[in-house]
């Protein structure tokens, strides 16, 4: 691929302009909005006049007058279509961890299976496992049967088959950035009677999900990677509008209820969505994201997705282009149809190659033990920066840049 | 009382520079601290640069370089001399219900009663009966003998003696503002094997708490009233040293493990207070509050008490000076010993009064079906300005301002 052949992708790029929606640090190429995305100008607006003029000077009157009370469906309403939902089934509120823990516990209530089993494979997200893990224990304390049943990624399949109650599964796999495959498996998981709980921290603003046409049953996904919500960003959460009469939720506080001010002593859930809520969500938190989806209006989730593995796609070709470059062993897979908007790459010096790359400019992240991670958000990089990093990784690699003391020495990570 | 008086008490008072540190309207009485506290000139300071630099600019490498990861222990630990509580037991995160399950379970899961009883009252806040009811019925879909006992306030003490797991309380009513008398009941519940979990929502930044000396369990609270944290600012939790080898909780998310970085798919919990975290935490929400607890330092937790009771003592004094006053009736308690820093009272017309002190730039709030509310925050709240809002309720009952229509339409109450 020449400079030519970089321009004209920029050219026709019809994402183009919303890089100037983002207040990005100059000279730095950002390749870590997998891990945080970064701010936009409606964010640190929103924030100066939410603290400002809201919470300074209208102070308690901004729920009604500001509708502080509504924003939890009105910042899901704006994620909905971006996961392809109809309206009144996404919710923004607290974590992913927290939210995983309302929907397996509603999945199981629900679920027809003779027992409490939740199946899920051991590379899933750390942290659902470990919220899988957590209901499970406080169900056997108390002397229920419940299950946690972690299987190999390929023996997912046979798993389904044998009809646990509830399936468990991170779309986009946040190591390799390997996309299950959502429709096959939801389907599946029916046909053997398995309600399906997927997360989207990985996907949500980069894939062009399709939720309701899978028949998902329920999900959940982060506010702070690729919807640039800010760090710490509520999660989403969708119920689809089918169970949303059925299911029940342990987690029901003051803000799901149906009448939250009427102050009754017992707890009657609000029938639509908000059944999903807890306690008072943060207005700041959910301020900064809201603003934030501005950035996707206008914008539809099949041209994100295009973008995004254009870009990667471009950054393999080019990868693949440098004889030097190929001590660094692609661990995504190839083929950008099962991939999500990240390539990961090991090497056994990924971590001193990453500080030197971040050292240049280029913003990447480590994983331990070895692995290189990079994500390509269509909304803030350019084919230019692409072809950008991969000159400065190549620099790094054929000039042993890397090897420097200064980018080995291990800093505590995140 | 004379104007004389009201300024002698003022010119004594040792918190009055703490009025400058706040950032409210003018013309404003602001007496709904107990709902939701001002914003403080740090807290706005703190936003602008977390927003613009440290997310801005400095983006991903803010986990380290902003200690972002610490946020939820070092804000814990600023606010544990607030409660009595030495170092290293007190943890900001999630909201007030949330932690109040993951407490609850962990009380649950500890206690040696043969039955998973929880006690409550009645008249607790809502919010936290409802996250019990959540709790009980889960653990009673999958076969558990849960049980969440309610009793009225004056038969708790006999309802402790029956051995539940735990006893859940409320320490100040955010009805009435009655104060429960956290050494007597702890004290009492321990003889009977029970654990105790105390709310400190309308406790903490105005009473004199001694969680450490009265032997307290475990208990939780809130960021956003007068801690000032910002609306839906992140809760406080607190767990006994003694306790934290011994607990379990299920929402058990990554930032709660001891190792969140290794990525393993087994939970291994964090040894200290840490364990309580579960998602990724809302570093603009926590800013917020962190800065908001730097009005608190060099004040001692006395001082607040002693002056949040002096401003409502002086409220009711004067009160009581005014004939017209007397259709008012006093719904909290007489003696300030057992009250917080809250007086409400009923009138049949709560609401247009409510709202004409509103348009006379008296904010306070009022409580379906007949209550006007009223917080006495200690730091930015003078003597003259609890005279001057008598003096103005005054008016409007004499001269029966709040017939005016404008006042009677009911606008959705939050």
């Amino acid at each position: 691929m020449t400079e030519i052949d970089i321009a004209a992708l920029d050219e026709v790029d019809t994402l183009a302009s919303c890089r100037d929606l983002f207040d990005l640090p100059t000279q730095t190429i950002y390749l870590n909005g997998n891990s945080l995305g970064p701010l936009c100008h409606a964010s640190a607006e929103a924030m100066q006049r939410v603290v400002s003029e809201e919470w300074g000077q209208d102070l308690i009157s901004s729920w009604n007058k500001h509708r502080w009370i509504d924003f939890p469906l009105r910042v899901g309403a704006r994620i909905a279509p971006l996961l392809g939902a109809a309206p009144e089934q996404v919710l923004c509120c607290d974590s992913v961890s927290v939210n995983l823990f309302k929907l397996l516990s509603a999945a199981l209530a629900l679920s027809k299976a003779q027992k409490p089993t939740i199946l899920s494979h051991r590379d899933n997200f750390p942290t659902d496992l470990y919220i899988a893990e957590g209901l499970r224990d406080l169900l056997q304390q108390h002397g229920a049967q419940a299950e946690l049943k972690l299987v190999a990624t390929n023996a997912l399949e046979a798993a389904i088959a044998e009809g646990p109650a509830v399936l468990m599964l991170t779309h986009v796999d946040f190591r390799t950035g390997r996309k299950l495959d959502m429709a096959k498996l939801t389907r599946l998981a029916h046909q053997h009677g398995v309600l399906v709980i997927w997360d989207l921290s990985h996907s949500a603003g980069v894939i062009d999900l399709a939720l309701d046409d899978c028949q998902v049953d329920f999900a959940v996904g982060c506010g702070y990677k690729f919807l640039n919500g800010g760090p710490g960003a509520p999660a989403f959460v969708y119920v689809a509008s089918r169970h949303l009469q059925q299911i029940k939720q342990p987690l029901q506080g003051w803000m799901g209820h149906k009448a939250p001010f009427a102050f009754n002593p017992d707890y009657e859930a609000d029938l639509g969505i908000n059944q999903l809520q807890t306690g008072t969500p943060s207005v700041l938190a959910m301020s900064a994201l809201d603003a934030a989806l501005s950035c996707f209006e206008g914008v539809s989730p099949a041209d994100l997705n295009r973008k995004a593995s254009a870009l990667s796609e471009t950054f393999l070709s080019l990868v693949e282009a440098e004889p030097a470059l190929a001590e660094l062993r692609l661990v995504s897979p190839r083929n950008p149809e099962i991939r999500g908007a990240q390539l990961s790459f090991s090497h056994d010096q990924a971590y001193p190659i990453s500080q030197a790359l971040i050292a240049a400019g280029v913003i990447v992240d480590f994983r331990a033990p070895n692995l290189l991670r990079l994500g390509f958000s269509p909304l803030y990089l350019s084919f230019a920066d692409i072809a950008a990093s991969v000159s400065i990784l190549n620099r790094i690699i054929v000039n042993n840049i890397y090897k420097d003391q200064q980018f080995s020495q291990r800093k505590r990570v995140t």
